[in-house]
């Protein structure tokens, strides 16, 4: 560990986290941040250090860049931490420089990795470098200036899985020194993408409750005074599209159901009752979205929901609810979401089939 | 007027007020309830009378029966004042008993003109009947007790059509000692189904309040603080869906913007702005549904959305909006609208063209 060249890219609240965490368990941190926003790494290259509070606490030293090449070159691992609209810039500029036998792990990945396989064989056909995405970012923290980080909790898990998938359980081994929370295989990239749980809730949540949003600008519980009986009804008919259509490509995903009881331990029949009887969502007070041009939206419409509309029509799958969802938010905020979005064609699985799809999430390209 | 012997057919509060509206200006007036909700007119068939309190006061002769015999035989004029679920099961009633040249009037009609047109033609063939519909209830009221009606407003004006539209002039002359509000010609009732507001405004504001309504149970006005900027956006996209489809058929209808400028004489640039502003709106207190269970999503989704979306696919036009909202609600209410809807087939005009639905509603079947 002393001695591993690691590179965290991306250098908002998230990538400032891992990057200081991982700089607290002896890596050789280098922080890179895309050119066009390097004034938001200027005080961490000044001072060569992240300030850490709360659950996690000190000062770690941090070696920030703007430079691809200094980010890339003779690292073995690195770790993109950042919305998904930033990872295609932000992949370009280390793009160049990727060593053979690298790892560029996307946390979280929002099917990223199909893209980043696609830009790897047209630009850098040859060099062979693992792709890997989580289905979530580690750590709950936040930015109290550039250089200081916040960090109130932690995840138990984060669920992972490396394109190819033949190559996870090799990668999980190597990647266990990183990471102090649970690493947890899930089958593919496809499936990390399909587990994302902001899928469901995200931005079904925002719809159902706009005109509260905007009228008291986000005045409320987003989980515990947003998902109502009726808004956790269209977001369980979300997640059974979203299941059928990971069962489609032989993926058994757990439903939101399930997947609130195991992480929450919370008892409930329905979304409604696990996240309304949940302390972890009651107990912060007002978080909802003050606006609707929120990245619950803006995210997770083109990089969640419409990558899966589009595995579900390539599977024949019926996804009318997901469909619905994608329609109302493209008329709501005048943006044709199922072009501007991950769609196949940008995945490069474009015209491929269901088996030719598992194969390459299996084995590559 | 004072030997006009009249029907209003269905004695919720529209149609008690209707009926004892009728009687003030001297009509003969029967007031027919289906037998099936035959307590709601005991109290009406006890005192023969029904009261008024508001802006119309006084107790006049109203005779109420759930006789279908009794309301249609001799009856030159019936107005059928009840929610588009009731319509048919109304009209099946008095349906053996109607006489050649007499006129129903349905209020609002939301498209049934062509259901009973059609059962009409089945039933009663060779019988000249003339069927007509407006958009609105004219009537601001509510039931203080069965019997007793409180009136509090009246709208200015009415759409109005006859089916087959070329009746529409001649019946417009003998209806208006009826009504002491302004008739408006529309140019048929496909216009006149197109043209009620409550298809732009309703179930849509219930969907992106859904949150709101079920978290406060309706403790906010549906209007004034409901349609916030992104609700009158997202309602603008469907009233472009509507006035295209209107547009298809040859009709130029006035767009909810300009329906509102005029009918409350307010400015603004947006439907947000518009409701927003308008007193009528904001001055009731509380008034949105405390359920999503609510008429405005179990009447207007299957008798105005699905028979605009039926048109629109009958005329080739994108209607992606609308189409969105049915599916959430057959989504969110577990019901499938789009069959339990009045379809093209339920109005008679299945597999028509645009030209021949067109001459059915200008010069009937």
């Amino acid at each position: 560990m002393s001695q591993t060249r690691v590179s965290v890219l991306g250098a908002g609240n998230g990538g400032q986290a891992l990057a200081a965490d991982l700089s607290r368990r002896g890596c050789d941190v280098t922080l890179f941040e895309h050119p066009d926003f390097v004034s938001g790494i200027a005080p961490i290259i000044k001072n060569g250090a992240i300030r850490m509070t709360g659950t996690m606490e000190g000062v770690f030293p941090v070696r920030a860049t703007a430079s691809g090449e200094e980010a890339a070159k003779g690292a073995q691992y690195l770790f993109m931490v950042s919305p998904s609209f930033a990872q295609r810039p932000l992949f370009n500029e280390v793009l160049p420089w990727l060593e053979n036998g690298a790892t560029v792990v996307f946390i979280p990945g929002n099917f990223f990795s199909f893209e980043a396989s696609k830009l790897l064989r047209e630009k850098r056909p040859g060099v062979d470098v693992t792709l890997a995405e989580t289905d979530t970012l580690p750590y709950a923290c936040r930015l109290d200036e550039p250089g200081t980080v916040n960090i109130w909790g932690m995840k138990q898990k984060v669920n992972i899985a490396a394109l190819p998938a033949d190559r996870t359980r090799s990668l999980m081994e190597k990647l266990r020194p990183f990471f102090v929370l649970d690493l947890w295989e899930s089958p593919s990239t496809l499936a990390i993408g399909l587990q994302n749980m902001n899928l469901v809730f995200h931005s079904s949540g925002v719809l159902l409750n706009t005109g509260r949003i905007e009228s008291t600008k986000g005045a409320f519980r987003f989980y515990s005074d947003g998902i109502t009986e009726s808004v956790g009804k269209l977001q369980q008919k979300i997640d059974d599209e979203r299941v059928a259509t990971g069962k489609a490509f032989g993926i058994e995903l757990k439903s939101a159901l399930e997947f609130m009881r195991d992480c929450y331990r919370m008892e409930g029949n329905t979304l409604h009752e696990v996240v309304a009887n949940n302390p972890a969502y009651s107990s912060h007070g007002n978080d909802a979205p003050k606006s609707v041009t929120h990245r619950y939206v803006t995210e997770d419409v083109p990089y969640l929901l419409v990558p899966m509309l589009e595995l579900a029509s390539a599977a024949g799958v019926r996804a009318p609810v997901v469909d619905a969802v994608v329609t109302m938010w493209s008329a709501l905020l005048d943006r044709n979401f199922r072009e501007d979005g991950r769609t196949m064609k940008r995945l490069g699985l474009e015209g491929m089939s269901v088996q030719q799809i598992m194969d390459h999430a299996e084995r590559g390209f």
